[in-house]
């Protein structure tokens, strides 16, 4: 199934429907009393409400189901930095996606802004009228300090899904890829190559879950505590990870390792690489669209289980596994953030959806259509916002 | 017809429906190959176009029917400063309307900016995915600032609808009551009261449309030139204003007047103020929701035409006219601006669409329903657009 297929395909369904989302109307005009109501005087009357209470806002606007997916366009897919008109057609797609899995309503928000200040007041200034800002496609490591400062400013969960939906999905799959190769987290040897947004957020997110050994690499090889000049993001990483001060590039990190998560550029695993791991191993080559190693390559090396961002090829990891149902299961409770005890409930009501029974070196995911998935990782959301006390509702 | 019962309905179906707007796919996603089409790998390709080619966001992207609804809350309905996040369920009602009344895609964007500097950069950073931009509800004299600062700044139409579409209904509407009266626009004495975003923009377009002797009052009286403490915009406005100069209270410049133009608040101008107008006099009492005299009332004191802004009234003047259509002719030829030639081509459309036959002192202006009138004013702005040199189509 030939990239080109896509391309020509998406070209052409762009052009035909102008975009792929809309505005409507949940309500008709097509009478005065209609207009009277919808509009003035009508209208005035839940205005006055909200201004006496901010609150009343959740129960008379678009605001409680209403998400915006903001981008500055500086790291799109594996475009880089293409600006925010040419990341349209992504947070569009993204606001498909929200609508079509968890019925939640998204507004793309592609910002001219340049520099983490610029955005971070656009977003402050934009922020009212939603129930969560969904940050999209930022640049590292500039995205950590956008989300952390609207994270302190906003009453709304700020989620920067390239971090956190990646990570909710890498760590569910993960966790029942060791099931089938029979290792335990604590004590699984994990190697990750490519610091990036996606990188560092599964690195943390691993460590939470349980993981002691995770070794991450970036283009000159194993990240250790005084590897010289690194930027203040890496030292950062450094400092909780490779307890063994691995050193060295990838295909030494690799050696003896139990896991490997890429989040990098494509082909930079070989063969050799895979069959240096230990027994058993995890290979998860998120790359996009060419993987770290292929699936069927990786499978040839040896390797017992293993995933790509590929729809083409089995254990596909994909964000949509996520994002639809965290925010579907903030927003029902009004949530005042995306914590990390919600991220790590979607971890477990995602994993446990593949039953016992189910579970299998080609299954270790649910698949992005299984219907299941936006209702049980929303539950499971909803439940953790409230256990941990930032649920509103 | 109470307000109340407006009121009461509205919070009914405000809550019922949680606002009034949402966001719909115009493409279905059940299968891989959907996912693949509208999201990755596929929506890749429409990316790259734009990235080598801004315009292609205008085939590729919901831009090319989509507008952004702008305010900062600072002057809502006859709310006042009520915010931006009270000041929603009237952007959601604008955005119900554009799409209803002209199949536009419009954004509610509330922003928390203060001051005119803030909301230009806030607006600035947010143009880029849109094919216009309406101002709405912002606050005088701010509001000039904002838009002249964006229209210098932007490639696309920006709009303030409370100055340009109330001044492009108004003019229709005098067009056809000065017809009815048997008067004509370039003898007729105006007295416009209320010097806000409004008054400003109704009296520069009745001069750009050939009126000569028009009096602009504010709670002083009349604005004349050297009138102590004048405002800066007050100053601008004395300049092109008052040739008699007219002083005093409003009841003594309406002595004598053809034309009085209220956009300013209830209950200010009593029946004898209207028997003192001259004969078969022409009152347009617009304040929301108790306009400056009733229609009855006016009538009664000899009134020759009265249009108010209820629509429990003949002659209502309401914005719905003008805007959708506006922005639907501005949007089909892709145009830079919304200039003067297109507002002219929107009020001659809309005071056409009365003809000879139904014209009467209780039918100046056509209903808010007649099917034609945002089609009639889409086709005038979009030809004016091509003729005036600022259509990209």
């Amino acid at each position: 199934m030939g990239k080109v297929d896509y391309n020509e395909a998406a070209l052409r369904m762009h052009r035909e429907h102008r975009g792929k989302i809309e505005i409507r109307g949940k309500v008709g005009v097509r009478t005065r009393d209609d207009l009277s109501t919808a509009y003035t005087p009508g209208v005035a009357e839940p205005c006055r409400r909200i201004a006496a209470d901010p609150a009343a806002a959740w129960e008379y606007t678009c605001k409680a189901n209403t998400v915006a997916v903001v981008t500055d366009g500086s790291a799109v897919l594996g475009l880089g930095d293409i600006g925010p008109l040419a990341a349209l057609p992504v947070m569009e797609g993204k606001a498909l996606l929200f609508k079509e899995f968890a019925g939640v309503d998204a507004v793309p928000l592609c910002l001219d802004a340049h520099g983490p200040e610029e955005i971070i007041s656009a977003v402050r200034a934009l922020a009212p009228a939603y129930g969560g800002i969904n940050l999209e496609d930022i640049a590292a490591p500039k995205c950590f300090e956008i989300e952390s400062a609207l994270e302190r400013e906003l009453d709304i969960p700020v989620f920067h899904d390239d971090q956190h939906g990646t990570a909710i999905v890498v760590s569910a799959a993960l966790k029942n890829a060791l099931r089938v190769a029979g290792k335990r987290l604590e004590e699984a040897r994990i190697v990750l190559n490519g610091p990036g947004a996606a990188g560092t957020a599964i690195t943390r997110m691993l460590l939470t879950l349980g993981a002691r050994d995770v070794v991450v690499c970036d283009r000159r090889g194993a990240i250790y505590a005084g590897r010289e000049a690194l930027t203040a993001h890496k030292a950062a990483l450094a400092e909780s990870t490779n307890p063994r001060r691995v050193t060295g590039p990838l295909a030494d990190a690799l050696r003896g390792a139990d896991v490997f998560i890429g989040v990098s550029s494509g082909n930079l695993v070989t063969q050799e690489m895979v069959r240096s791991m230990r027994e058993r191993a995890v290979v998860f080559a998120m790359a996009n669209p060419t993987p770290e190693i292929g699936y069927e390559t990786a499978r040839e090396a040896g390797a017992c289980v293993v995933g790509t961002g590929r729809s083409d090829y089995p254990n596909q990891i994909n964000n949509v596994l996520a994002f639809p149902g965290v925010f579907r299961g903030a927003l029902s409770v009004r949530a005042r953030d995306i914590n990390d005890e919600m991220k790590s409930a979607a971890v477990d009501a995602l994993s446990s959806l593949v039953g016992e029974g189910e579970l299998s070196p080609e299954h270790i995911i649910p698949d992005a259509f299984d219907a299941r998935v936006a209702e049980a990782v929303s539950r499971a959301v909803a439940d953790a916002a409230v256990r941990s006390g930032v649920a509103r509702l």
